[in-house]
This record gives structure tokens, sequence and C-alpha cells, in this order.
């Protein structure tokens, strides 16, 4: 039998006693349970970073893994919290769209369970945190053998939020920023097969007003300090400086347009 | 058989070859040992810090957990290095006083060993970093099965601070902030039991010299930026704002005094 | 049979997705292997202070581990991908100098192997994310017993990079900060066999411009505030201030130069 894998990811912040929190409480549920850190860095309840992180990492993970998800503004509301079944992955999340983009690519349609049986959660539940108080122990009793169905009744609708596509025009692709890495590098919404219909000897990439005019395979390809367009490693249009912070360099963040034009080589 | 965790909580950073060097020697003794990082980021050597955070964690563990504690101004110094048992938990820890509160509330008294066995240490024992030659080695023995007893004398005293503890005057309580989490929410050493003898329209809670007036069972009961006094997951009065910081909002840190005095309803 | 331990050492940043995706790579291929993070945190491509952080770690671990490390600004362009045995150690590395120092140590000579057989590696490659696509999976397929010979052909060349060494001379030890620790210790190239040349009543320590005239066996022996040299818990000259920053005092960081002069007792 594999070992039980369950992930944390969170906003608690690296210092919290709150994931530690969890932590204890899954293992004393299933001892034998393998925890894995994704994030704890999540910026505090930033649903769309949530979003984003998710769809970037949860594909990695093979079908088994238990993924807990805890970044909850509206614990203790009347929202739900959900055992979701989505790509062949299982979450257990908050139901406030967290999981948007997961959701928008799954086929088949994602299975979703509103938690509701009380006897998988600890005996007191707290009205501030019920990632320690429902999503871990359920998360230890799932890496047991639980069936996913004993939680609760099945839902047909559940909170997604609109996420920025990117807009394909006669002149161009507009997209925008959906992430920033810690090397400044720039992540933007705009998928790399549309850059096939944009060669770069007659388009080029403006990120907020700046203009990009390289493009390049890699980092390493350019001299250091240019800014370069570039496919991802997730498969979409980035922009980066070779040893430097494209964040920093082109003053832009996630939300900044980012855009493909003609431009004519004068 | 269960397998043997092993917990970490260290003021290093995150950042630092020291929590990976105690990885290490842990595993080299029991390459089966399954370590869990509670946290790296107290703040340098604030012992208070640690007696909040493993209050706030240790109880969510169940008991065959060892715990490894290093935060340690006063490394290579006379100071002991403890094995402790309080509350049915198991800590490797400096005799600082970083366990405090735990052995406050201990029932039946603490069961404490100071560390003299040296064989169950790293050959070479440097003078400023015990926690990697000392308690990381002891922790995977214990982790195998070792006797406990065999690492040292009992100890009748060890070292413990005072801890600020809510008052209860004739006109209400007067406590401080003791934590400030990520989300920059105040949580406070007032038990949420006092709460009840100050009924909400009779009673305000004052940061500092901030008035909060309004309670609220969890955070998004409130609207948006409002602050409002909760029960904290620990179950301790705790001051927040819906998606926001208190910490920012109050100018409130930890040490600030946070009163329940009875107001007049004009 | 020990459980198969992969640590990974990168300069994610703890909030990254990246790191999260080669956890996931890992256990795809290896559900059983015991992930260790030693840090996301190593500074943005900062190939030194990757080679400093591996030589203060690695140590400590036991053979049979696997070392994955990734500070790779040379992604994606002709630089090789390494699996190396150094000192008993087994790392899989890009070749770009990040594990100079230990190979400096080595006796005997390092066995390095260029990644070639991409079987072993994720279908599909990445320009940008090798670590992930490369790496990752082939760290799987060692812990689970695959042959290292099997991955590549041997390599008699890499990438090494020049390390500062403290120079002796007639007149005392000249070397530097290579390393400052969370608490604002620096750390030296100066190792601790060459201060027994240099008596604490004939010599002091400069630290850029200051003068260090207190040595001290550990940070507690000398009053809070105070300026005190001592041996690292690596067995270098460190520099550190009792419950403060050696750092900040001092206004020093890596490559501030430090020296050990005679000095004249007035």
């Amino acid at each position: 039998m594999p070992p039980s894998i369950i992930t944390l990811t969170t906003d608690f912040g690296r210092d919290s006693p709150y994931a530690a929190a969890m932590k204890g409480v899954i293992l004393g549920v299933n001892p034998a349970a393998v925890l894995v850190d994704l994030t704890h860095e999540i910026p505090p309840q930033d649903l769309r970073a949530t979003s984003y992180f998710l769809t970037a990492t949860l594909r990695y993970f093979h079908r088994e893994v238990i993924h807990v998800v805890v970044v909850d503004p509206g614990v203790g509301t009347e929202r739900a919290l959900l055992y979701v079944e989505v790509n062949q992955h299982r979450l257990l999340v908050p139901d406030n769209g967290s999981w948007t983009e997961l959701s928008q690519e799954a086929a088949p349609r994602p299975k979703v369970i509103a938690l509701a049986e009380n006897q998988y959660w600890r005996p007191t539940v707290s009205r501030t945190f019920h990632g320690r108080d429902i999503l871990a122990p359920v998360a230890g009793h799932l890496s047991l053998g639980l069936d996913p169905e004993l939680l609760g009744k099945p839902l047909q609708k559940w909170v997604n939020f609109q996420l920025p596509v990117a807009q394909v025009g006669e002149d161009g692709v507009a997209g925008e920023v959906v992430s920033v890495d810690g090397f400044g590098n720039l992540v933007t919404n705009i998928p790399s097969q549309l850059l096939q219909r944009c060669p770069p000897d007659e388009f080029a990439v403006f990120v907020g007003g700046c203009l990009v005019r390289r493009f390049a395979a890699t980092y390493g390809a350019v001299e250091p300090g240019v800014v370069m367009a570039l496919v991802s490693s997730t498969g979409f249009l980035e922009i980066a400086v070779n040893q430097g912070s494209a964040a920093r360099e082109l003053h832009a963040g996630v939300g900044t347009p980012v855009a493909l034009k003609p431009v004519r080589l004068a």
C-alpha cells in the first residue's frame, strides 16, 4: 500500500502555530500520514493566488494524494466546506472559489461533497479555525481509507469566480500578469499556443507601457540584465530578466496588462 | 508500530543551514524518523514567543511525538538541557523557560531529566550548537525506543519565567496581547470564560487607547474593515479586522494592554 | 530497508509553486520517498551561498540520502546536469559550481555523471525548469534503487569557481565573511585551527574597520550587547553579539574582510 500523502496549502505564514496545529490533528488521526508542505505563504486571504498556485502544482501530483487547502476568509460563516475530486485530484477546501481554475479545466465534471458528518471532525469546532477542526481530521480519515461519500451530500453548485482570460483580437492578444515568482519573473495568462499566431518579427510584447522586443528560449539565452519574453515552465507567456527581476525592472505585478501587438519594424 | 514522529521548533530562520543540519543528525540516528517542521521562525531568542507557540500547538499532537525545541540564547553556558514529559507531551528543550506556559497547566507535575549521558550525543559537541550536537541525536535515540531514564538524572527545579496573567477587578478585566498572527489578529491572554462576566451590551474592549465595541462570532460576521472582538481558535479574547489587520489598524502588538471595561451606553 | 530520503535545496522562495511541483513529481515516481526540505531560501541564483549552505549541512547526513539542489541560473542553456558522489554524499545538481566547496574537500575524487538518459525524465521537458522535469524524476528513480551508471556518461571535468581562502601572512590572517545567519552572526572562512597561532592577548580581530578584542567560548559568556569572536559550530572564526546582531552592529555582510592582526597592548 502506498503511504497516505496529505499536502497542505495555506495563507498562515511560516511563523504561525496554525499549520503546526493542523499537522498535529492529522497525525493524531493517522500517525502514518505523510505530510507535505506545499506552501504556507499564499498572500493572506488571496483566493485568486490560491487558485493559481493549485493549478501550477497539483497537476504534478498523483491521484491518491489528498490536498488540504486553507485560505478561508469566510471561516465560521455559512460557507460550506468541500471534498472535491477534480481532474483526478482530491481536495479538501472551503467553498470560496479557491479551486476555480482547476474546476474550469475539469473533465469529467468535478465530484463535490459538502462536509456534514461531524463524527469525522474534532469534538469541539471553533468558529475561526475549521482547517484545524474539520478539514485536518477529515483528511486524516480519508488517508485511512474512509469513503468520501460518507462525509456528506453531493453538491451540484459551488462558488466560482471570474478569472481573467486572455483576449484574442484582430491586432494581437491582451492578457495580464497572474503571478510573480520569487525571481521577479512575470507569469501571464496568455497560453503559449497563442504565441504561434504572433511571429516575433511582427509582434512585440507590451508589459504595462513597456515594450519587450526580445523573445528567448530560456533565461540564460540572453545577456544578463536583458528583458525577454519566453514560455513559462507551465506553458504560458512569461516575462523575465536574465539574472534580474522583471517585476522590478518593469514596475509590474499581478494584474499588470500584458499584450502582444503587431509592431512595424522601422 | 506507529512511525517515530519528531517535530522541530526553532528560531533559526528559513534560510538557515542549522535546521537542515539537525535533520541530518536525527536521520543519521534513525533513518525512519518522520520529521515535522513546526516552525523555524520564532523571533530570534524570544523565549516568551516560544512558550506561546508551544502552548498553541502541542495540545494538538498525540503523546508519542517527540518535540525538539531550540531557542537557546544560553547555548554553551551552564544552562542544562532537558527531557520533559508534560501533559503527556515529550520535549527536548534547553532549561530556559521556553516551555513555561505548558508547565503551568501541568497535571500531574512534569517529569524532567537533565541530559547528562553523552553516549547519546554527537561525538564532538560544539559550544554554540547543542541543538545539533545533543538534542538532535537524543531525539533520534528516543524515537528508536530509548528509555528516557537513561538520558540523565531527574530534576526537581527548572527555569520558569513570569507570564502576564489577565487580572480580574471590580470594573472589568485587564490583560494584554500575547501573540500577533500572520493576518494581524491580536490574540490576548484573556480566557474566553471571563467574557461571560462582561456582557457585550455593558462592556467594551480597549486595545491600548482604542475602543472596540463590536463583538462577533467570526471574522466574516462583520463587514470588511470592521474591528471586532471574538473568541480565538485557542479560546482567548482576540481582536481582528475582517479582511484586514488589527495590528496595523490599532497600532498594536505583543504587550499592548487589552482591557474589558464597563461602558455607559449614552 | 531504510526509507528513501530525498532532500531539496533551492532558491525558489517559500511562496513558490516550484518546490511544490518538484515534490509532486518525486512522489509520482516513488510514493514512498521521504522528502526533507533543507531550504528554499538560498538568495536567488547565488551559487556561492549554495556552496556554503551545502558544505554546512551535507556533512550531517548519512550517505544513502539523495540531495537535489536547484539553484540554476543557466537552466535550458548548454550547461549539464550532474549526478555527483562526493565525500559519500549523493547530489543531483546543475553543473554550475554550486557544490564547489564540497568538491574541494573531496577524497577520493568525486564521481560525476552527466545526465543524458531521458527515459528517467518527465516526458516533456520545459526549457526553464529542469529541476522539476529532470532532477526530480531522476531523484525518484535513484531512490527506488536505480544504478546511477545508467543515467549517463562519466564526466572528468566540471565547473568550479574560486572560493576566497583565508591567507596566512607574517602579521596575521586575512579572510572574509562567507555567511550571515539569521541571528546576524558572521561566519568567516578562517578555520579555527589558525586561531591557535594568534593568542588572544597578542592578536585582535578586525571586521572591516572595527576592532573586536573579546574572544569567548560561546554567546552567553559575555554580557548582552558585547561583540565577540568565537569558534562557529562548523569550526570557523565567527563574530557575534550576545543577544544582538553582529551584522547590524558592525555593518558587515558576506564579503566583509575579516583579519587577525597583532595588537600592541598599550
